[in-house]
């Protein structure tokens, strides 16, 4: 098996496990689950994942987050946030209609299950959160909202979003969404 | 068995299944789970709860559903917004605090689970959403916003919070709940 085939299974089995920790929550991310859902041998989950299930959860969870942070970090060297939290709402239509509204944001599933399942996914889950947070708020304060502010809007921004994922999937309709953009766009503007 | 007694025991298997479905979602609500929680017998289930385990949920998620509405509701009699979602964020606050951060909001536990579960969560997931958004539109027109900015408004302001919920949760800290409190004071306050 070369090394690029190596890494291909093990992208399919993160793909798989992303989007199953999206759809069902953690608890819906067994080994099982992840290898009908991939084509994946058996034998591949100890060789790629020698933590098992647990490993593989975090390590989707950690793709996920640093995709999403990588997002928000390109949106903020260009400095505009409004732009920023545009693309954040954009990225998140699209991630629902896409699925039809089956899947929503896999660091909510990991956020809201217990502790006891899986014990390093807290402070993975925190440490995502916390960076999604402090990206929009150093675009905030490049914007000229002084630091507090920058921060709380940040922090309202991310809670308005998730929400809105929830509430959308809920509905089955993007207009939660929509709603959290309309009222957000004059805070944003205004400093 | 007195009919009080039949009460008392199938009062406190939902007060079980609600606690285990804010802590740990709509999966960890086992049969095992809430006779080992409430201490009920085994033979109590498929008395109080014909459809079983399902039926467990399902009437857990919507006694808290109701209670959460009629808090809103008896706000909106008052008529006054701001001391509504005050009130919808304190009641919040409690109920992170007094669980350690370990329980969020139920809704939301079975909201993000796939559907395939519990045929009619979906359903009753909306319709409670649908009502508690309905209520903080109502008081929201009571208050002199137009229809369509009081409904916008409370589609925020549930999403805020729900969100908010996830983030204080994520951080063990209320902060995102003050500050999506703080951020939609203007809001509420600005016709």
């Amino acid at each position: 098996m070369s090394g690029q085939q190596r890494g291909t299974t093990k992208q399919r089995m993160l793909d798989s496990a992303l989007l199953l920790l999206r759809e069902r929550g953690a608890p819906g991310v067994t080994v099982d689950a992840v290898l009908a859902h991939s084509g994946a041998p058996r034998g591949s989950v100890y060789h790629h994942f020698p933590g098992g299930r647990n490993e593989i959860v975090l390590q989707a969870l950690r793709l996920a987050g640093d995709y999403i942070a990588g997002m928000v970090e390109t949106s903020v060297a260009e400095g505009d946030v409004l732009r920023t939290v545009e693309r954040f709402v954009r990225f998140w239509k699209r991630a629902l209609t896409s699925t039809d509204y089956r899947a929503g944001c896999p660091l909510v599933a990991v956020a809201i299950d217990s502790r006891e399942h899986i014990p390093e996914a807290p402070d993975l889950v925190r440490e995502i959160f916390t960076r999604w947070q402090a990206s929009l708020a150093d675009v905030l304060s490049t914007n000229g909202f002084p630091a507090e502010r920058a921060r709380r809007l940040a922090s309202v921004v991310v809670s308005a979003i998730e929400g809105a994922i929830i509430l959308s999937r809920a509905h089955r309709d993007l207009g939660p969404l929509d709603d959290v953009l309309t009222e957000l766009t004059p805070l944003l503007e205004h400093r």
